[in-house]
């Protein structure tokens, strides 16, 4: 066994001629690597000669460094007793955040999706945070989704025996407790030191199915073994211009038995997200952005930096090729559009997610909800509405969200970001308590829909005329008109003399 | 007679093993009964000892103990001035409260049914405040039920002889002043110290009929009792998994007089109400909410507490049996959709209400009103718009909302909230004057749309068609544009000094 | 001559047994007058035994006195000096008033009738604002009538030759400068000394005609012999339930040369304005509202106290009559509906304004412009599009929204708050300013449309699909949701050593 | 060669009766000229016998007096040494604004075209702003122009080739890099030294075309002077009341290479711009606004003072002569309606830009989008959909704006402001990054839309039903209800001693 290097033996390579680095106690040399790297060579160094744990971690898998790095330049273990531990800049922003974190809200007190999104961006690092919250220019699809929910309302059923409540479903063939898989994500381990992990072990104790992103911050191999036997995963797939890269993990995910291939379709390149490029501007620290070398922009932002191996060529043609190299069923994930709802049944896959990725693409993209209810009449009119799985996801935080879905022709949706928060704020724990909570909500609301089981549910029992008139934007407001205009205002407190004098009434007597 | 029993009698039994509690100078044994209630046994055992009174009244029934607790179990009278008063926290919030009380606005400063809720909002207790204020979910259907009647507008006929105007009508026989009835609202004493018997006077002052809801702080008999003869009360029910407990209700309130039974639709189960929620979470002692036991959240809000016993397996079926053992008309309340209207007419009961329970229970639920506009082309087309009484309730709060519905073809309205903010803040007086104010503007505005007496209403006298087109969300904001723009203001005041060299214009001069 | 009386004689009769009052020195003994006055004798009371010129003459012309009291009860002339000035209250509020007159902007600075709007918000006192500025209910309606307009958006024609643009038309036969005529508004001296005199002068400068109100602070005759010779009047009528009384008001504005008669159709009964009601609360001296004696709620407003003549039984039968009595011009003033223009064809008038009354009145009654896109069509229709004068009123406050009202088919727009608020800010030369702002508008916007003259006006000029849909209420704000989103913001200004590192760039350049 | 003139010899002359100015160095009698002075007599005499230059530049190109005035009133060189440099006064608001300046963000952080608005809102001149933000009446128009293309949303296309993207196009037979041109506005001086000649190179740098004002800072030869060899700019014409004037300048942009001739027809005459008009309220200086001598309104604004030549006659009539005297292609800018754009195809001219002028012109006209959306139907329907390029201005400010346009059948789009705001924070590097960040939006956009040419654009990629259901305006705020609304709120943050006692859990446990 050779000797352990010493902080000061890496401390010798610190530039782009010759560019040391220690990532969990180890030194590599990246020099050749500089210019390949996805982020950029400007990131990596800032780290020469020094260690990059810290800033490495959230963005790559364990495995990258064996993966992507020839063995040659994995030049052993470094003693890090002999590192010179760099001090901070005090950071007050940094500083005012560890204090929300001493007061953070304890769990219980979240008691819907929302909350556990308002705690989240109280207590998570600003670039994480900005990660995760942004959506594509001005997040109007983002938010979007969200509401569009709200233009479908119920119309209930009473007087339906809902004793008993049976919110199970099958997806892809495997039943699940309640309708809602975990959507990918990219990057968990900025939001919390576990990474997707944590999401697996809440999938498992709630019996619902994870969907592995390729942009994982743990492997996939990772996430495959933190399953219990039995557990049901599925993997999100990004395909690269190499297609012998995607058949490898392809089949690799397969053999480790996985249950569905979710191809996204909707990202020939990634989003342009201002809040996260805005929020990487002045921190070159995590700027991870760049595609292709040194003088690019230093603010493009966590996504670009890392999906430049996306192939934006990818078309219809490929799909047969898909077909052949798996027997995963396979799903379209991003579709946007009814005509391509009929070609991916005619192409021969097994479901489509409407999806526009949690508005972090293309903006003024309709939401899942509103495009749903394009497809379904159309492939009922065409006897196809069961030719294939239709999942939907973006903006799903209530469990009557997800029965407007299944009552309009879903057979699931996807839920992201929320568990992200959750799990941001509070860890497994966060993870766990936000799907019980989808399931109080969704047992009660089925009842009081008057549907005892998913197979009740029909496009009867929502009014959902709201989504078909176009989007409505209102005339720009009237501002001098409403400055000018003297609101009413309510009864006004007395004087407290004059209260005094009047004696008690009301409440006050009755104290 | 037996000697008083002491307060160190009591303070002995003050665990889970052996458990009295002292209500209204008496002590009681409810070790066994702690399993059973309904509000878990925590919040009992917070009392365990001691004098539980000011906890046990605003929930409870005088009847209560007599009804559900063995005789054997009543222990007698306590020397109250042997047990010990104990010191409360000072509170600040409270403190705060007080004052707001001190300077609360004087009676006739309220102008209409929203002032008494803002001024309730001011000197309620805060968890009696988030029992009644609150709504399912995000509270969008609480607020739809008032914002819906202004989808509809009026077109008024000029030049019709209103020097008399006849606001009076008959509901189920009974001939009323006004078409609204006080509608059933549970637990009346968290508001005032005399509940609902407040709300049996008002009625009475202004001949309109109270509902009376199971879940009353005052017994059924004590608010019969409160009536005055002649006057008429109808029941609310909610259904109990027990039919004989329910039968009993029944046959009681018939024997007693009852004029109508409001049988409950929309609450199989009671809904999540996040507010009432979060307003008990630091407040253990008002924790009156599980379902199963000691180990429940303790969080649910008063709403789950009181109302394990109701049957979710209540169904079509049920009504015959309901129709068999009662005289009384039977109205089914909280239908929400034409097709269900149809099948009660069917079915042989006398009404219904669409109502959506003022917004507790299935968030984004439709508003009473715009189901009335959904259900009376459907009966009129099929000539059954005579065929059962139609009432609305959820979101009234003008004259002008009254109008609207019976020129929909509603029979009358029922009004809840209001007439318990109108109490909570001035007692009877409030609720005196909210029906006046309600008469008030319901004469001025009969004369003002050309209606001499309520058989003038009609359709032609509404446009509804904001009712028809769905539920409108607009474009989400466009944040970063909005902010850009640089508002128009108007003009500007001068300077002191410069308007001083002018000298003096408009109405400077006047002066 | 009979010696003048003294302070101290009038000061003796200082109650309801004997109650004597001075108005512009001359003292009238009102005793008997109490019970009978529509203000309530409570008012009167308070100035018994004193002078109340002050609080009597913005509500009542000049020649009441004369009119209502027998000559017997006019005591003579008082001798001023012997009177007792009071000293009066130190008023905050007031105070604040009279130094946001010393910093009022200067007139030029009014660039639109909002404008002065916004300045007499702050100078006028806070009962008359309260009159002025009131309208019923939620004054939905009321700020309705100005929105409305801008569901009206323009087609404008373009390359046509607008060189000269006349924009003169006739109204009832009379040829005016630019069509709108000032509507008649009660009360002129609340907001300014002269009344409706000012807007006399001001109507004549711009050639434009004013109708004259039948509550009028000053008297019919004053406003007559205000107007130069050729100036054209028209007379706004409240029907008296003594048509004796009305017949001698119509015959005698006939012989005076009045122009039209418009009977108000909307108004049986004045309506509830709270805004005005919670202004009167603190203040009895102003305090002219009961309808039956001492005992009224002392806070119905101005509205309410002057208009208990009024008749609510005025109907369709009664035309006939009206017709008969007078060769003016009959104009229904207040209509809201196409079946009542019809019926007002029918019986023979010569023109309907359609109007709620400024909102005064009922509230979620539509605007004049959405009935006027409502009428014209079926008057199209039925070829009857010529055989009435069609006005609107409500809202208008651009040369926009009176062009959009003649292009979807009125003769002309009835204006009043807005020149109130100019007399009440900047007196005649307020007026004055607003109708040329009006007119400078006016000729610029016809010209963008593309039309020379009133009558190149048409509907193809006007897409008014947005009053067609009835009226556009949205779901209510996700208040969770919107307070968890994270908006976007834009670039952030640098600390100030940092910009200091950088040298100038851009802009500071260029200094 | 004559000695200089000295600031003494100017100063002599400082009276309406005898006035000269200096202007870059030289002496002018301008004392005939004052009447005629498009801008009135009394903003030249505030610099009587003074050095103007500052005033002068940013509202006349260079050559205005070499034009306008007669030589022999051009007095020669003047010894600026001689001339007395005026102290100006202390103006705090400009004291804040260079401070501002300082301060003022890094270009880099500019991600998008509203972001160069923020900036130049801080850092521009209170006029100069005033001029350029502006719009008519209530700038509703203005407003929606760009809230418009949120009615409009994608349908994309997935699993299209996306990988080259080729954006580039044709207009009037140039082709460009992207579809927008830099459309033409006034007075570039205003926002920057180097005026329109900024954009000149701008343009230059992205290969899009420039069209060049009639009203610029710069003179027309200037900027041409200013393009390279090759690029194509076109010429926007405010026809003169003088034919012999506009065709003068008609065959001068010929014979210089000009490539197109935007007829402007939407103004007959300048708006009324309320913003600009108070801004310059207080500031003579600036003033530059009467149409008819001395005494006019002293806040006209900019736009009226320089536009007074602007023949309002220009008709259909006027067209033939214009194809007569050019061989340019003639586009009509300003067109708003479909009835207007088949005459200009009967007339024959090559194009139309839909435009309502940025909003300055005619408030609640509609906008460039929703006029297209109106007339692409209609031509198809005739088969003229290729009988004219249509373009549209107005509102563009992202890449997913021009796409809309273009899938609705637009050839380009014009953008105005958002350039003027680039050059006027940050100079021609400003107006560089804009254009950069439109064509990396637009690279990314088409790709996520699946379209990798211009050619594939269609309607069938957009839902643009949010255009054609008319202008919604939502019912007036029930202030009454929403303010007596106690809204949800997420979870409270604890005390902090609390969260000590509790211990650590979620991130703090991470830390």
């Amino acid at each position: 066994m050779s000797p352990k290097l010493t902080g000061a033996d890496v401390a010798q390579h610190s530039s782009a001629d010759s560019c040391w680095v220690i990532v969990h106690g180890r030194a590599y040399d990246v020099t050749e690597f500089l210019p390949e790297h996805p982020g950029g060579s400007k990131i990596i160094l800032k780290y020469a000669g020094k260690d990059a744990t810290e800033e490495f971690d959230p963005i790559h898998p364990r495995d990258t460094l064996d993966k992507y790095l020839d063995r040659s330049k994995h030049l052993g273990e470094v003693d890090m007793q002999t590192v010179k531990v760099e001090a901070k800049d005090e950071d007050p922003e940094e500083a005012a955040r560890l204090e929300r974190i001493e007061r953070m809200p304890p769990l219980e007190q979240c008691y819907n999706l929302m909350d556990f999104e308002a705690v989240a961006r109280n207590v998570m690092k600003k670039t994480a945070w900005a990660y995760y919250s942004s959506g594509a220019d001005d997040e109007i699809t983002m938010r979007e989704n969200h509401s569009a929910f709200h233009k479908v309302w119920f119309r209930p059923r009473v007087l339906v025996d809902v004793e008993k409540v049976d919110m199970s479903t099958t997806m892809l063939g495997t039943k699940v407790d309640i309708p809602f898989y975990v959507t990918a994500t990219a990057l968990g381990k900025l939001g919390h030191a576990e990474g997707e992990v944590c999401l697996t072990k809440g999938a498992r104790k709630h019996n619902v199915i994870q969907m592995i992103p390729t942009l994982a911050s743990c492997s996939f191999d990772e996430i495959m073994d933190a399953a219990e036997p039995g557990q049901v995963q599925w993997l999100q797939l990004y395909v690269n211009k190499n297609r012998e890269i995607t058949k490898k993990i392809v089949e690799h995910a397969e053999a480790r038995g996985c249950k569905g291939l979710f191809i996204t379709v909707d990202a020939p390149q990634l989003g342009r997200r201002e809040k996260d490029m805005r929020s990487k501007f002045s921190d070159t620290g995590s700027n991870v952005q760049a595609q292709s070398g040194d003088n690019v922009d230093r603010s493009q932002g966590a996504a670009r930096a890392i999906s430049s191996f996306i192939d934006p060529g990818l078309s219809w043609k490929d799909i047969p090729w898909f077909l052949s190299i798996t027997k995963m069923p396979i799903i379209l994930k991003g579709v946007q559009r009814v005509e391509d709802v009929l070609r991916a049944i005619e192409v021969g896959v097994h479901g489509v997610v409407l999806s526009n990725h949690g508005g972090r693409q293309l903006d003024t993209a309709r939401s899942g909800i509103e495009v749903l209810a394009e497809v379904m009449p159309v492939l009922r009119q065409q006897g196809l509405e069961t030719a294939i799985e239709i999942y939907i996801d973006g903006g799903v935080r209530r469990a009557t969200d997800i029965l407007k879905a299944l009552c309009l022709g879903a057979k699931g949706v996807g839920i992201g970001r929320p568990f992200l928060f959750a799990m941001s704020a509070y860890g497994l724990a966060g993870v766990d308590r936000a799907m019980a909570l989808l399931k109080e909500e969704m047992e009660m609301n089925m009842r009081l829909i008057g549907a005892a089981s998913i197979a009740d549910l029909n496009p009867g029992l929502v009014d959902a005329r709201g989504l078909m008139g176009g989007h409505v934007q209102t005339v720009p407001v009237d501002t001098l008109g409403l400055s000018a205009y003297d609101a009413l205002s309510g009864p006004r407190e007395q004087a407290r003399h004059a209260a005094a004098e009047k004696g008690g009434m009301g409440p006050k007597a009755k104290l």
